[in-house]
């Protein structure tokens, strides 16, 4: 018998994705990800949350699910209710909501219960990773409608839905972030909200609402949510406590008809989301969410603040963007000879991380030379030694800022 | 246009499990699923654990991943190799660890590293739920290993290695749950270890070994691993918090050489196992696990017994089941006759619920008269009154136990 390790490659299906790297620890200017400001987080809130929750109920961990069924956490569910009632206009009860291990698993449980291999779905052109990924991997066909400083142009929607029912295709969803679109920031309008949601009973296509970033808007004033406003119940909500509370607390949550809810559910086959989590946001949020947002954004708007201060000061012209409304990231336009995806490595080298466009776009054109810069995580000081780092590196790579402005400017 | 409600129903793609029923609240007495003993919850060590954890970095919550990286907490791998090492025999470091979403996520990310439709694999013919149900799920054909006392029976296994050579067909893995098997509770010895191991290399067929109920067995001795004993390291080994501390807890693990670690890691697309959770459990675990155990483990045997008991005053010579070595469930055969699928709806009516054998089986004709009874959750009283009320119902469904033993007892 040979002594050579266990060969597992012969044993691996097609299609694997390739395998990861290994981890090998934070980079230093980190504009990536959808991490929050460590200095935003509730954390005396959340310690005086988890002794009180678990003082009162910890004995329910022993039980799966706690004492609440598999939909979740049933106090979490009723501050969901609360909020969603307040902040989005959503009517809905406790039974309508799913609680999920972070808005990515919703995600997974709305594809898992919708699509197969073949199918076409709808979905802004510059859109969330996280989304794009899964559906190409689904074998998906993506139908990417542009945007601009008002979200998804809701003409282009209707030529593309157009389009697809004269070739006899019907999507499965139009997949939409409309309040602080990921990456372009941007919040739809109601008018436009009103407008999709005819197109979608029109066309009979339902829309998957990802609202994951509705909390984080700087004037505190959205809209109301597309499930909200749908007057026959064709969308899909979800929403998440990632970029409210702590994105490492995985909990995220599903808003949907029981006809749907109920196919979701029969997906979720995890044995239920995270009890102590689920205990600890709900015992916190019911009575400090309120309070607690309007200081995070706060703190987000200054850090914003500081990366566009710093895009200017060590770009110049060399760089277009649109202050966004609310979020945690900003979409720059480099110059057109700059691809962000060759950009990409040197900035690594350097210590700078950044999420190049054509990552986070299905119009591979239009993204190349735009990229994604996250700002909640790192601190102003990185922020503007990140952004100071990443500026030389450019202009090494791509002659462009043309020279080093911050040296003029001084 | 219409006012009816959106019909999502022609959007379903084929193939989709069943809707999930509405949750109508727990049981009275609830004989299923893996929930452990309220009492026997470490509840005032946990939230010591949480507040000091909390103190001590709850911060870091604030990024994705903690500052450990994809595989989890760093903390909580270095209790697992120390644990690991100690009790299994297991040497790994902490980059062969996985911190997962509960032993299913770690179940699900193994077969989806190795399966396709159309694979085969072998397992245990009286075999965990969650296991048969996704692996059927996936299209994969299951071939069932009989077990006698000491677990899976090797000569079987021999044998059907041998037959599925002989039409060609190399099966994808043999999973086993070797310390205290589920749903038997049997212990495969160490030299059945070794011939596992011996026919694993001799067919290239490696090992999924899930070892979640390894730390409840009542003598506190464990055989060494299949993970530990592999010498060309062809064995996938997974555990769980679950049972050892609660299962709501929803934290579990995969050992395994990286080259398909690396597969598995690149499936894990959930942006991290609840990171709140992990650092509880690392905390308290790193200072009280080898004391909370064998307090636990006593608190298990001492409802088994009450199982053990009620079932023979009340079913008398109508149960038959062989003392479980650990774990928190018992196989019982009922004569014959009884059918516990046809068993399960009137029990549930009279509010006892019970695992039919078959579906904890390969093998429907060996299982229709066997039935799992999980002790840990009801208390002693409701193990009581639970087992004499499935007598009631048994009797008058299938006419047995004969007539009523607890009153001719009397």
């Amino acid at each position: 018998m040979s002594s050579a390790a266990f060969d597992f490659v012969p044993l691996l299906p097609a299609g694997l994705p390739p395998p990861a790297a290994r981890w090998t620890g934070r980079v230093k200017y980190d504009f990536t990800g959808g991490n929050n400001d460590a200095d935003g987080l509730p954390l005396e809130g959340l310690i005086a949350a988890a002794d009180a929750v678990l003082r009162r109920e910890g004995r329910t961990l022993s039980t799966y699910g706690l004492a609440s069924g598999p939909q979740g956490y049933r106090r979490l569910r009723e501050f969901l209710v609360a909020k969603l009632k307040a902040d989005a206009g959503i009517a809905c009860g406790a039974d309508d909501i799913l609680i999920t291990s972070g808005s990515l698993q919703a995600i997974d449980l709305v594809n898992g219960t919708l699509l197969a291999r073949g199918d076409t779905v709808v979905i802004e052109q510059d859109c969330y990773q996280g989304s794009i990924n899964r559906l190409t991997r689904l074998g998906v066909t993506l139908v990417g409608i542009p945007l601009d400083r008002d979200g998804m142009r809701l003409d282009a929607l209707s030529s593309a839905l157009d389009d697809l029912k004269r070739k006899g295709i019907r999507p499965k969803y139009i997949y939409t972030i409309p309040t602080v679109q990921n990456p372009t920031g941007t919040i739809l309008p109601v008018e436009r909200r009103e407008a999709m949601l005819r197109l979608s009973e029109a066309h009979g296509v339902p829309i998957f609402e990802d609202d994951c970033y509705c909390d984080l808007i700087w004037s505190g004033e959205r809209p109301p949510a597309l499930y909200a406003m749908s007057k026959r119940g064709g969308v899909i909500h979800i929403g998440s406590f990632s970029k409210s509370i702590a994105p490492a607390l995985r909990v995220g949550y599903i808003v949907a008809p029981w006809d749907v809810m109920s196919r979701m559910l029969a997906l979720k086959t995890d044995a239920g989301t995270g009890a102590l989590e689920q205990m600890v946001l709900a015992e916190y949020c019911a009575t400090h969410f309120s309070r607690h947002v309007p200081a995070l954004r706060r703190s987000l708007r200054a850090k914003l603040e500081t990366l566009m201060e710093s895009l200017n000061e060590h770009f110049g012209t060399a760089v277009e963007f649109d202050d966004p409304k609310g979020g945690i990231f900003l979409w720059v336009k480099l110059p057109d000879g700059v691809d962000t995806m060759k950009l990409y490595e040197p900035a690594l080298a350097a210590g700078v991380a950044i999420n190049p466009g054509p990552q986070w776009s299905v119009n591979q054109g239009h993204a190349r030379s735009r990229m994604r810069l996250c700002f909640a995580s790192p601190s102003h000081e990185e922020i503007h030694q990140g952004v100071a780092a990443l500026a030389d590196v450019c202009r090494r790579e791509f002659g462009v800022p043309a020279s080093s402005l911050s040296d003029l400017k001084t």
